[in-house]
């Protein structure tokens, strides 16, 4: 559990900055989502996240965690096609975009 | 996008049978999650997620995907040591209790 504990603390001391993207471009640039993650981030498929109301900077980091390859199996290989083609703005505004949303 | 739509596919085809956790069990062994995912599910730490009201089976599947190292970076190491003490019983007892909550 020490272990734990410090390796939570070192995480914490490393947090990136808030997210800070435009909810109107991103939900322009959402309607490639929609397929899995339902309209308005509420999905009919069990193995999916409801992404409505989630948290800003936590959805920019799963997006780039995916792009990066920092996330196998699932549906991974999926995400990971899709987030190629944005950009770090488009991440921004797609997390903000959700974010916003009631879960 | 036709690569996209097929790797979709054939992700749907896969998809493992519903979680059957017992939501109080997981009531009793949320005590660790708290630390980081709050008080029901709801978080203060932006980069962490939400998981009151997640999807059960997404959650299991986020879970093992941890233990199992099929994903790095962000909080990985911290959930993997985590996870690694749980077994399969624990990881459905928690989605299910995570998934009853409200959002």
């Amino acid at each position: 559990m020490k272990r734990v504990c410090l390796i939570m603390a070192l995480g914490m001391l490393s947090l990136p900055a808030l997210a800070d993207g435009d909810i109107a471009s991103g939900q322009n640039k959402a309607a490639a989502c929609v397929a899995c993650h339902g309209m308005e981030g509420k999905v009919s498929v069990p193995a999916y996240p409801n992404i409505a109301g989630q948290q800003a900077l936590y959805l920019e980091l799963a997006m780039k965690a995916y792009k990066d390859g920092g996330r196998s199996g699932g549906q991974a290989e999926v995400m990971k096609a899709y987030m190629s083609m944005l950009g770090e703005q488009d991440i921004k505004d797609l997390a903000a975009y959700y974010a916003s949303l009631k879960p």
